[in-house]
């Protein structure tokens, strides 16, 4: 097909540049290699545990949203109907059951017209960096390394991601201030910094409360949004409060997603944007004048499903959630005392312990690119993420990222069983 | 809320471009403005028929999908779980069942591999306008009047729309002609021109089969790619070939909706892109990339319900809207018939006469604004879409678009007298 002249017309080199930057394509490739071994044991994928998957709940969460517009909103069968088939409002028909579950789940406190439904948390980062690019002189920060889904809405909107430095606290502020000035000297405008407070994706890494003030307060002082991402909050021991239920100064534009908490098949995220714009009422607004033409609404059908959900489990997705949090912090537990066993002493071999979340980093004193992970893949049978891909390929050349979700006990011990034979036989 | 120094930097000023745009601001006006007169009989809404609506068809559908899945593809019950619990493949898990449909009921030869399935047809014109548009040379060509959504998705991408002359018989292939060589002087590389051959929105014109043949001949020659948006193709009395199906060279993009013909509220689309890429496969291929960024992938749950439609109606959907075609025939007869005899040959006022889809193009001697539209609201108890939206509101300014999709036979009688009436007592 296409053997003609026109197909010459469509070149790399004439589409966006997106499609070739270095970080995209990394991630494009390290996906290819991963399907390539589908029987090895996989710590790279941060998908959701199934074994609680069930396709009646599909039925049982939409017949419950069915069941509330009927008795709780009065909506007669028609209305019912009507609002899982016809096209919705751009911001979304859920918006007053999620801003119910902040309340209930986070302690905070959102008014459903600051909410915007969107296709999962990936369109909400979309629609903020969108709004707030204006020009060639707008930057956004994030820590390094960061979630690579960040990275794409970034290149999207052709937004440069300046890096903050990241440690064991998570995002440094100090740092932050550090950054803020560079590019007022640079005249670049800083509209906001991305952050993720807890358990955080790739690193695992939380920030202590102190350091979420601290975080807040320079925040606040320069101007800047700050962007939470809260996909993995839920899954911890001890629980922290997110920036948004601190901030008192409309710092925060929080993004929300269900995918880990909800179910990923509905795709429902969103972002509490109660931001007032000069001239535009609520920032929640402009994201929605923008959602209209990129996704026009999300799927009702979709939110119906996530609805009913919260619907069914009091609100709360912490109470949804019990089985699965007990089981990732089982998995997590375990994933850290079988490389204290396998690995424990091996000199420059360390890892970090988050107390929450999907994921946990390995460092060693050796380079992990994408061809030990082929090795790691062929020869022994396991797979993890290398760590340069979450620094669009510019560093963290001796890093890895587990995963630590989808995985049973006995997975687990093999699977670090495997990466320890590899890295043994590295260091031999 | 945000009473603080912060919120003041959030201006519109400095938000992006495409927010303060006349075209985008001036629908939302006009959206504000319907909202305002619920009793009033709508003929501006482009909504489907809602009598056949029935909340138990979801759960069909979803049931359907997934017996496809165990019985055809004889994916085990874990299997059919994951694929609509779990995250899916970009490019979407009903690709092939896409494929059918496009044999079935467009003679369109797609193989699946060359089909991305996206939220809407709305998510896949940005995939390709995003993809396409590599920097400040790259215009896009569309029709004057166009749909908005393709207005909206150029401003998200910042790609400009330079207008092509459209008449009774669709866009103008000679005014193409023109447009491109304008374009060439000025240094300009026109990426594609977008086209809705079938029923178009907002005007309800066709091209006959010679334009068709026309329009492909002069866009092969050029090297520009067509966009072809066939949302309402199916509702005529007479079907003509689309243009993908009239493609030798692979210079059709085919932009696909499942919103009038399978169900708003799933908000699933696709594209057809099977260009080839020079150093980067199929067009598709680089779609998908882009949408991996940008919603990651399209609900597995919402593609399975229009999988579902397309599974209890033989891959057919001609067949599954057989009732509804007949109900849009029946009210644009009704329309056209009601025109003429409340308003027929009354000078300075006509009308088109379209064979299908959901609109009819009214031409009047006076001044059509929402100025007027909040009139014929408040004191004549009628909405309909002032045409100056569809031109950007650059032109269009004695022209209105009725819509008959959502009507009953005597809401279409009442509706058309009341416009009837307006009409009359401004020539008065």
């Amino acid at each position: 097909m296409n053997s003609n002249g026109l197909s010459t017309h469509l070149s790399m080199e004439t589409l966006h540049g997106s499609l070739t930057d270095p970080a995209i394509s990394s991630m494009n490739l390290l996906n290819e290699l991963i399907d390539e071994y589908p029987v090895a044991i996989s710590m790279a994928a941060g998908r959701p545990y199934e074994e609680f998957f069930d396709i009646r709940l599909i039925h049982d969460y939409l017949d419950a949203y069915c069941e509330h517009l009927r008795r709780d909103r009065k909506v007669d069968e028609a209305g019912v109907t009507r609002a899982l088939f016809q096209y919705g409002t751009t911001k979304g028909i859920i918006a007053d059951i999620i801003a119910r579950n902040l309340a209930e789940d986070e302690n905070i406190d959102a008014a459903p017209e600051s909410v915007v439904v969107t296709v999962g948390a990936q369109e909400a980062m979309f629609l903020v960096l969108r709004t707030l690019r204006a020009d060639e002189r707008d930057v956004l920060l994030a820590p390094a390394p960061t979630y690579v889904g960040l990275t794409g809405a970034a290149l999207l909107t052709d937004t440069p991601v300046w890096p903050v430095r990241s440690t064991e606290n998570g995002i440094d502020p100090e740092d932050l201030v550090l950054q803020l000035k560079r590019a007022d000297e640079q005249g670049k405008r800083v509209r906001a910094c991305y952050v993720t407070p807890n358990f955080a994706n790739p690193t695992g890494t939380s920030m202590d409360l102190p350091a979420r003030h601290r975080l807040l307060d320079v925040a606040e002082a320069n101007g800047i949004l700050l962007l939470e991402d809260n996909a993995y909050g839920l899954f911890g021991a001890e629980r922290l409060p997110t920036l948004k239920a601190l901030d008192r100064s409309g710092t925060v534009v929080y993004i929300g997603s269900f995918a880990k908490t909800g179910m990923p098949g509905a795709r429902v995220g969103y972002a509490v944007a109660d931001q007032r714009v000069a001239g535009g009422g609520l920032f929640a607004d402009q994201l929605s004048k923008l959602k209209g033409m990129l996704t026009v609404n999300t799927s009702p059908i979709a939110q119906a499903v996530i609805a009913g959900k919260l619907l069914l489990n009091d609100y709360s997705l912490t109470k949804a959630n019990v089985r699965e949090t007990a089981i990732y912090q089982r998995n997590l537990h375990l994933t850290l005392a079988e490389l204290d066993r396998r690995l424990g002493g091996l000199a420059g071999v360390r890892w970090n312990t988050p107390t929450g979340g999907f994921f946990v980093t390995v460092t060693v004193p050796f380079v992990v690119d994408d061809e030990l992970l082929a090795h790691a893949a062929r020869d022994h049978g396991v797979l993890f993420t290398p760590m340069h891909h979450f620094y669009g390929g510019k560093d963290g050349f001796n890093q890895l990222r587990l995963s630590i979700s989808l995985l049973t006990p006995e997975l687990i011990q093999e699977g670090v069983s495997r990466l320890a034979a590899l890295i043994t036989a590295r260091l031999g």
